[in-house]
């Protein structure tokens, strides 16, 4: 079966390509529910608003495996890009804060198809510790240390409030884990060997703000324009 | 004062440096917090890991208000660039969906101080219907057409399911709501002049978890590496 392919198959590409990978396996995935065996570069460009020659040039680091004339296997191509970025990988993960983004992370069932296993949900409110998210419980996170020690921990996703985020991303490094998935609006930097993702909710908001303001803002004086930062 | 610059002073960057803005805004808001007046491009290129030349060519883009030898006016700095990304615009905001994420987003109060003022949430739950967060009403989503046609809205937040994402955005860009900012895991498209803003929140962690493989994964054979995709 086709998530049986070795790990050490893998092939490395660049991070630019990597990026676009989770949104070809969105459209892929797509594709596949709509029962759509082949397509061809030019119909994926269409649909995804990529070039046809960028989509052939991305898809070309795992193999090429499209045909001239007669397109991509679907869902041999899904099942490649799933795993090279390891969805058949069940990377243990536990959240931590159980606030609102905590319970929203804790309820996407999305993570887990894509090979992310939520074990454990910790928080320091005694009114949240005890009771479950889709029967996964909410620890003590002074229990955070024993829990890790006893379980083997991939990645950890931190919902806590903007103060704590250092301490907590910080002692969950040093306790070995080796991703973290930050959601507070600073760029963390941590003395550990460890890989940060930073979702920065405000900065995408702040560019939507922005697109608006351009497109909608006639009174801009043109004068004013300096022609070596325009688009 | 420096929030009474005029809009139509505003300047045209690329989509690029647009999306480094609010990251500078970020790191000029920490240095603003200490008490720092003054900055080298230099000290704020170790700080945020950007090289020094592209700090410089980036903030060019505004008039070049550094000094060489003597570096950014912070707070100068700090204001340029949040009303170039229009954090004095009081954005009217809904949100719809007060699921968790929803909630989430409705309890971030730095939202607020970056221009998006939550006016309303809308939710189709009776059992929320009527209550609040943060002083702001749920009110029912059969209300919204009422709502909008009362009340200015400049964005949509759709926190909303999956399914239910595309039926929603297009209602609400039919009722002139000029952006959306949307959180399922599909690209957006309508056929209306909108913009739209995704929050692909499992493309990261997917990045996340490949970067984890990647780095640990040393049983990789070798011998399968394909030059050209190299990092």
């Amino acid at each position: 079966m086709y998530w049986g392919v070795k790990m050490n198959l893998k092939k490395k590409v660049s991070l630019a390509v990597v990026k676009r990978l989770p949104r070809y396996y969105r459209y892929l995935s797509d594709l596949l529910k709509m029962d759509i065996k082949r397509i061809s570069s030019q119909e994926l460009s269409s649909r995804m608003g990529i070039t046809a020659s960028q989509i052939r040039q991305d898809l070309n680091c795992f193999g090429g495996f499209g045909q001239q004339g007669y397109g991509y296997n679907v869902e041999y191509l899904f099942n490649e890009i799933g795993n090279i970025l390891g969805t058949n990988n069940k990377y243990q993960t536990i959240i931590i804060g159980a606030g609102n983004m905590g319970q929203a992370l804790a309820n996407y069932t999305n993570f887990e198809k894509r090979g992310f296993k939520i074990i454990s949900i910790f928080d320091v409110d005694p009114k949240l510790v005890g009771t479950e998210i889709r029967d996964i419980e909410i620890r003590d996170l002074e229990t955070l240390e024993d829990f890790i020690s006893q379980n083997y921990v991939d990645i950890a996703m931190l919902a806590v409030p903007y103060e704590q985020t250092p301490v907590v991303a910080e002692r969950v490094a040093k306790l070995g884990v080796r991703g973290l998935w930050n959601f507070s609006p600073m760029d963390l930097k941590l003395p550990y060997d460890v890989i940060i993702e930073n979702v920065h909710l405000s900065d995408s908001l702040m560019v939507l703000g922005y697109k608006l303001n351009e497109k909608f803002d006639f009174t801009r004086n043109d004068s004013e324009k300096n022609n070596d930062c325009d688009f």
